[in-house]
């Protein structure tokens, strides 16, 4: 365990940090306003406490190796959050520091569940940083999937390797270099293409760039109290709708297309499930809304797409209030949470790729029972699927459910019930936002007690991190030597 | 496909249903009541059909194969629910025949659900019948589980090879029948035994019976409309305590200890995790009901460990309204009701051999991503976990769960809430009975339209054929040449 390079490293995340949290100082100017001393405060200490980190540890030597990739991984977002609360707290726009990290940690998983009852309360300086943190952290996650993860063999992402765009290198470094180039520019083009679509919709340049950072980084903080539906603009609805599917998309294939290979992406069978999925859940709804809520169709497609994109990709804005929806629709959302967006995309939950793995899984295990001598190969993209690969993704789901198990039986004993409890614990492991109960796309975070808080916060770390990542750190083996 | 070969069997089945039918008679007459006549011609009408078929169809030359057990066991449990039906239904004690098939259903599948809003107003030639079909369905379990499911492949059960008692023949045929007359006789003795218990706790043969009955088989069906808590007896509940521990464990275990052999039992890892997880939960459940609801810790241990195990081993017995207790408790025992009895024993769920084995798959996926070059073999009772056996489990975990997925949707599509969905859908895949929601231990599932009934009674049986033996008859696959 080389704990010095690890420590090295974080402290490289400061210093990067501390150049992050400058960004929202124009608009704290623009705006008139004071907010600014706390950025620069925030940026200060993040700067000194990176600078005295690598100095002090000095150049190491030693080579990084998988095992250190999960410690960095996950101490890095947790810096992360830790040190991003500051502004906020530290102005005293959100009081209590557990409140500013759950929001911090909210944002930088991508989750977009908030502790805050009035948004439009805050300045714009701390509403641009909120919804930054949406961004960079949907920018770590693309790296993380695409070019770390698969390396680090964690449930089943190791199907990556060929999928990875650029030059293809042995070596580790330079590849994920290449890659990280690529994937960054592909998703800066699509955030900025997605701001100017929102300003023809009457969108401020302000507003416009934080809904698009939500968007691309399937977040879903918005500026303001009522979500998307604050503009109730159809144009506005169908710009988020496509920009969500855009971004609970593997990135890969935005690479793909945009150099003009469009067979590829529309024989990849992660995209096609995906699609096919959307598809399905908004006839499903639609059926449902059009016949007890809706009065006409194009309202029914307008709200239902938008729901079933803003859940399936894990971004948790909210157009309309699905609670009052019948229950059946409410499943469907409720299990939707948990498929998530594609491997490789911004999205959250257990990805597209591992839910399509596990459907050719059982039916490959009734081909067996039918055929006890026979070899069922599982094949994903033309190649088979490694048996190990398959393992990892059986081990993720089997994880993830029992995360899930825990997380609702520990809400629950802070008194609350069924439906919250399951509600919450989805909401924050899937990475959404609005949940069910007590956390309804109407609800918000502020209820709960700072425990759960905590916990919370956990949920939205591993969930985001695809758990193995972060739970191999509390097992003794990983530190033994 | 032989399907003359599985109708004759068929036949077979009625003949000998047709002779169980006469033995709720001596109650009759014993209670002086005129129901008798209903079973005389529900027995009638079953043997009747049984030996048209039989000798219709003539003798059959062709062997049974595995790919006909499966047949063979969805089929023999429809066609029982289905003839077993008529007694009450004829008699109009039930008026309802979708009402009496659930029932019965209820009873083969060792479910317990009722559609009885009150049990006392039955004859006791029903009542007795009623729960013959638990002590029948229980005991085709066991031969089930043990003597048949592991040659057809279904989710792991091959482990239980080893397992079975009697002498090891290569042959299928006389290992089965001589197993299946040891596992009788014991399941015979623990019936006779418990009865005699009850007994001198105050209750009537016939009640003693009856709850024996239940018990043995993990059933749930009273005699009384206040379950076992009609009783209030401290004595009665222990007793019943005992043998619900009984009827959840491998029944393979019981001829190893009835013979004396102590160690083995004491030594086998899924009776070990049985009786750990029985012990976590009674802990956690009592600390919760002991500060927020009983008065004396003696109250506390005996409510909370009948509830525990009335749950876990999916009998259902009722002595508390658990409902009343906190969101924690009634989350514990929901995810109690997944985790089942032990494999080999009459008790439902996913069975705690299965939930032993995914804990040790997850903990080696965790070492093959600390040491990807490492080879790490899961180890069941000091042998090795064939890699297909392993595959097989997850094929069931992950099957099972979508089984939930879909039957939470399609309930909640019936304007169900949410606490009602999953609660139902738990109580019957599960063959536990009482659930969450509109299903609690108080309630009833009277009040469901038929078109749920019937779903609902597919769930049971899907549940207590260990999921695959049903589904693989929907495949196309299964009826091709």
């Amino acid at each position: 365990m080389h704990i010095i390079l690890i420590i090295r490293i974080l402290g490289y995340l400061m210093i990067f940090l501390s150049g992050a949290m400058l960004l929202p100082i124009p608009f704290s100017f623009y705006y008139g306003e004071s907010d600014y001393v706390f950025f620069l405060l925030s940026s200060g200490i993040s700067a000194l406490l990176g600078f005295i980190i690598v100095i002090l540890l000095g150049k190491q030597k030693k080579e990084m190796r998988p095992k250190e990739g999960f410690a960095v991984v996950t101490f890095g977002w947790i810096v992360f959050s830790l040190i991003g609360a500051l502004p906020a707290f530290l102005s005293g726009e959100i009081p209590s520091y557990t409140d500013a990290f759950f929001e911090t940690m909210s944002g930088f998983s991508t989750t977009g569940a908030t502790i805050l009852t009035d948004v439009e309360a805050l300045s714009h300086g701390i509403l641009f940083w909120r919804s930054l943190t949406h961004w960079l952290g949907g920018m770590g996650i693309i790296m993380l999937s695409i070019a770390i993860l698969p390396f680090l063999g964690v449930g089943g992402m190791q199907l990556f390797k060929a999928e990875v765009p650029g030059p293809v290198v042995d070596k580790l470094k330079p590849r994920m270099t290449e890659t990280a180039k690529l994937l960054w520019m592909v998703y800066l083009v699509f955030t900025a293409v997605e701001t100017i679509l929102l300003m023809f919709g009457g969108m401020t340049f302000f507003d416009a760039l934080c809904h698009s950072f939500g968007t691309m980084a399937t977040g879903g903080f918005s500026t303001k109290n009522a979500s998307v539906a604050a503009y109730g603009s159809g144009y506005i609805d169908y710009v988020i709708i496509i920009f969500m599917f855009i971004a609970g998309t593997n990135f890969s294939l935005h690479y793909q297309w945009l150099r003009g290979n469009f067979r590829d992406v529309f024989k990849n069978q992660e995209f096609r499930t995906f699609a096919l999925i959307i598809g399905i859940a908004t006839i499903l709804i639609g059926i449902d809304t059009f016949f007890n809520f809706y009065t006409n169709i194009w309202d029914t497609l307008q709200f239902s797409l938008f729901q079933v994109l803003a859940i399936i990709t894990t971004t948790g804005f909210g157009t309309a209030d699905y609670e009052s929806w019948s229950f059946s629709s409410q499943m469907i959302l409720f299990f939707l949470m948990f498929v998530g967006g594609s491997a490789g995309s911004t999205g959250g939950g257990m990805k597209v790729l591992r839910i399509y793995l596990l459907y050719k899984f059982i039916y490959s295990e009734f081909v067996r029972l039918l055929h006890p001598q026979a070899v069922v190969p599982i094949r994903y993209g033309g190649t088979v699927v490694d048996r190990n690969v398959m393992m990892n993704v059986l081990g993720f789901f089997v994880l993830y459910l029992l995360l899930t198990v825990v997380g609702v039986i520990i809400v629950s004993a802070f008194n609350y019930d069924v439906e919250t409890s399951f509600g919450v614990v989805a909401a924050t492991l899937n990475n959404i936002g609005p949940g069910l109960g007590d956390v309804g796309p109407t609800d918000n975070y502020a209820h709960f007690p700072d425990a759960v808080k905590w916990i919370l916060s956990f949920f939205m770390l591993v969930g985001r991190l695809e758990v193995f990542t972060v739970i191999i750190l509390l097992s003794p083996r990983y530190w033994k030597k």
